[in-house]
């Protein structure tokens, strides 16, 4: 059977990262099948959405999809709907992509990189299991209305609805389950249960759902302490559970302590192993087109697609230790680049990982 | 006029650090009266509830509320209305206690004691202004219902409602860019306008009464992206204005980015200059009674409180002064001690602001 990728570079730096993962995919001489399509602001210049459907319909109809970023600062002052991230979180709601892996790792050549002291993050290794379809992202009613009730009833405000059903809470339970069960045992699910009500609930599931893995150890933590916990003592973690919001403010920050979120990949993935595979970082339109942006952390969300989506660990694992290879051959592009080191362009960097595979 | 200050000292090392504060505050001699009442699991403890109709009459016909820590984990097992924390959130709602500030400073003497390298953090001074008494922390409706619709139709689920009037919005705009205007003009606002319709609601408003302070700077930051540039470079922000839940998560993180988060104190004030202030860490069962704890983040809530509610500039100069001058004399309370400073108890470290001021 013959693999399908969808491969959506999207914008700024996009394609150009985009373009040294699918050399490296190609590389690997497997049944793959790659067909691109446009997607975020390159779309909505083109087709006039930045999710146009056929895009859509290339995305479901294949095992994985690789990603690029979207966003351009020309399109903000577009209304929402026509904005280029719409495009990931329709992707996110329309494939049912409901658990986001992002791994927060320090390679210990970059340890210099991060703006904390290394003996705080070297070695770091955690990964951030983010719930991606549910929450106040998606939770109806949202808007603009007269308020009805309360102090302000007559004025004007701003609503939206955070929620989370049991079924919701229970799957993306069991992934970071099984997650936490295959590496240190340890899960910290995070939530703010000491003032909304969605994360009670979100917590006593979590404590049910632990019952059926006795060997992972479950904690809980507010979302205010985990922010300050990542700053104190990272390593302090394994595994981090927590809802669409939390996820996106703690995961973002994890990155950051590494200082190299150019290294760092991510996975989306839904209840049949389809999955959206993309860097951390950002589109970088300021940078786009010069071939200086990072490759890795797309080449690497190319690994993550072999793994979860294929079933490729064996080719997986060769991505991965091309990466070290080149890290320890003391290639580096201009994000992570220090004084004795190599600097290269975007497109050396993706030669010197085929050379390595 | 006799100004009347609540003392509520709460639970864990709540008593031992407001007891160095009232001392410091009664030693300057103001015309000032104190009366204590108990609040949180204490206040469960006696009456039954944290935050008695005693202890909140005491407080709303004081001028100011000198206030500890509350928690403790044998209350962690209690149904939410008793637990601790809602004394807390009571008083904010019920006095209508809107703004916080927090300032997250790193005293240059205590650089080391950051997680972060001393270039990215040395010299720290961000002001984080936090709405407090709206967003979805208070937001009805709420609770656990059986879902009426979207694909979890029938199942349990977990719900709030984040929501931001625009009278809300407009007057902690108001003390955001008085607050920018005094300090070096830039304020950032934090909002996740991409996603959701509050934020956007409040964006709107932050512009709009920027028109009225052409003197300052506003530029606007999505919580995700604010997280990690926390942590990239904190010293590129002056002041930041957010709302309440995004404030909570931002502004611990601010705090623990300086590592001595038992010097930061806090003010959260209402529309007539009444306040509440208390230290920006917590309660500490684990060292409660010990005469180890830091009582310097609770001794500059007083300053705070003299300077905001009681407009006694001068006395609060005064104390800041003395606070300064203890950690020049190698003064230090065994969370901020290091090698070759003088390790001090929480009694010592007050009789040492006691004879500096
Ligand atoms: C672009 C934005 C809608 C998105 C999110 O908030 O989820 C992004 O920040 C992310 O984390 O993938
Ligand atoms: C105790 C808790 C309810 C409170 C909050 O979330 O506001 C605390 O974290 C704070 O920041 O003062």
């Amino acid at each position: 059977m013959t693999y399908k990728i969808a491969v959506l570079p999207g914008d700024g730096i996009g394609k150009e990262i985009v373009d040294q993962a699918v050399r490296v995919l190609t590389a690997l001489k497997l049944d793959i099948a790659l067909e691109e399509a446009p997607v975020g602001g390159a779309a909505y210049d083109q087709l006039g959405h930045p999710l146009p459907p056929s895009t859509l319909e290339l995305a479901k109809n294949s095992n994985a999809i690789l990603f690029g970023a979207v966003g351009d600062w020309k399109y903000d002052s577009l209304p929402r709907e026509h904005r280029p991230e719409q495009a990931i979180l329709g992707l996110r709601k329309n494939m049912g992509l409901f658990a986001n892996l992002r791994p927060a790792i320090l390679y210990p050549q970059l340890a210099n990189a991060s703006s904390l002291k290394p003996e705080v993050v070297s070695g770091l290794d955690i990964l951030i299991v983010r719930e991606l379809t549910g929450d106040i992202y998606f939770g109806t009613p949202r808007g603009v209305r007269t308020a009805e009730d309360g102090a302000f009833k007559g004025e004007q405000e701003g609503f939206d609805t955070m929620r989370y059903a049991e079924t919701e809470v229970r799957r993306i339970a069991r992934i970071a389950f099984e997650a936490a069960r295959k590496r240190n045992g340890k899960l910290c699910s995070v939530d703010k249960a000491n003032v909304l009500e969605t994360s009670q609930f979100w917590r006593d599931i979590m404590i049910d759902v632990s019952k059926q893995y006795p060997d992972v150890a479950l904690t809980h933590m507010y979302v205010d302490n985990a922010a300050m916990q990542l700053v104190r003592a990272p390593k302090e973690f394994d595994v981090i559970v927590t809802g669409n919001l939390f996820g996106d403010i703690l995961s973002d920050e994890a990155a950051m302590l590494t200082g190299s979120i150019g290294m760092l990949p991510s996975a989306s993935l839904n209840a049949s192993n389809q999955g959206l595979y993309e860097p951390s970082h950002g589109s970088a339109p300021d940078i786009a087109g010069k071939n200086i942006a990072n490759p890795l952390a797309t080449i690497l969300s190319a690994a993550m697609l072999l793994r979860y989506s294929l079933n490729e660990s064996a080719a997986a694992d060769k991505i991965e230790e091309a990466v070290r290879q080149v890290l320890a051959q003391g290639l580096r592009t201009a994000d992570i680049y220090e004084e004795g080191t190599e600097k290269v362009s975007t497109s050396q960097m993706g030669d010197a990982v085929l050379k390595a595979l």
